[in-house]
């Protein structure tokens, strides 16, 4: 098997996240994450706008894909099983790269308040982009709200999962991040 | 009825969000919120160290108080009546500021995406002391996490009805967040 190349833009984040956790974000400089990734400033600011919107990119990405797959389950789908389908469309976009990144942004978020509040809007972010979908396809609010938190939960606890070394190499995203919503859906059944 | 009465500590959180919805977080000076409030610099820093811990002093101490009511509930509760416990003991604590405080709150946060980021963050930091303090119950990981994303989004929702204006002056916050609550058992039921 050929041995995954990343392009700039992932090596841009490889390095970014990196040096967050080495040094923190706020020392981290873009001139430095160029150097660390071997490409120029220039090539830097052609993908990002600045440090910031490097870490923002990939969460509204990720939004669009959960809500995507959301609205385009079939139409009879349930609120789960749409929840589902957007955890399997965004699943399928996250390769080699998301992987690598996961222990690496997991330390640096660690050490970084302002990475925690990032992490955090993320999760507020993906939650709402799922409730948008779910609510367009009439499912109501609070079960809407619901299931989309649950979706959170099932993405984060999955990629931990993927991302975390335990699982066999050639595991996907989305087996994971599935089972960990049908264990969810179990523990809703235990809460009173 | 004698008019509620702020002290200056609270005169303070009214006077930063004022501020802060009216020409944003950043642009808010410490200066500025003591004037407002009417009270010196210094009455400021006798209750603050900086701006940003005037917001995040609340949120630690809503935290607390939510785990505290989970870590007191009576041994035999389900995790769903331990986080309605939490939510009780929580909502005691929310007073007039509180409820005032909820509308301007919400308009300066839709207006700064650093206020955005601490409100986020705020809503992870309710959940993470409410999972601790169910997992230290004994309850499991996954129910733990689901409850406490219930219990987030009641408090999140209670408040905002009983900040918003459209309930009786007399209610509680408790009886919506519980109410809440209790829609959100119902809408798991309806989920798959």
């Amino acid at each position: 098997m050929a041995r995954w190349e990343p392009g700039a833009r992932e090596r841009l984040v490889l390095a970014a996240v990196d040096l967050f956790s080495d040094q923190g974000y706020d020392e981290t400089t873009v001139t430095q994450i160029a150097e660390r990734a071997g490409v120029t400033k220039s090539t830097f600011f052609r993908h990002f706008p600045d440090k910031r919107e490097l870490l923002v990119a990939g969460q509204e990405t990720l939004s669009r894909l959960l809500a995507d797959g959301i609205t385009e389950a079939p139409a009879d789908s349930t609120p789960l099983a749409a929840v589902a389908a957007g955890l399997e469309r965004a699943s399928a976009e996250m390769g080699p790269v998301n992987r690598e990144l996961g222990p690496r942004l997991r330390v640096a978020v660690a050490a970084s308040a302002e990475l925690q509040e990032r992490d955090a809007l993320k999760s507020v972010g993906m939650a709402a982009a799922m409730t948008d979908a779910l609510v367009a396809r009439g499912v109501a609010d609070a079960p809407a709200r619901l299931a989309s938190e649950m979706g959170v939960l099932a993405f984060k606890r999955g990629f931990e999962r993927w991302s975390g070394g335990q699982v066999a190499e050639d595991d996907g995203l989305a087996e994971h991040a599935l089972a960990a919503l049908a264990e969810l859906r179990a523990a809703a059944a235990t809460l009173d």
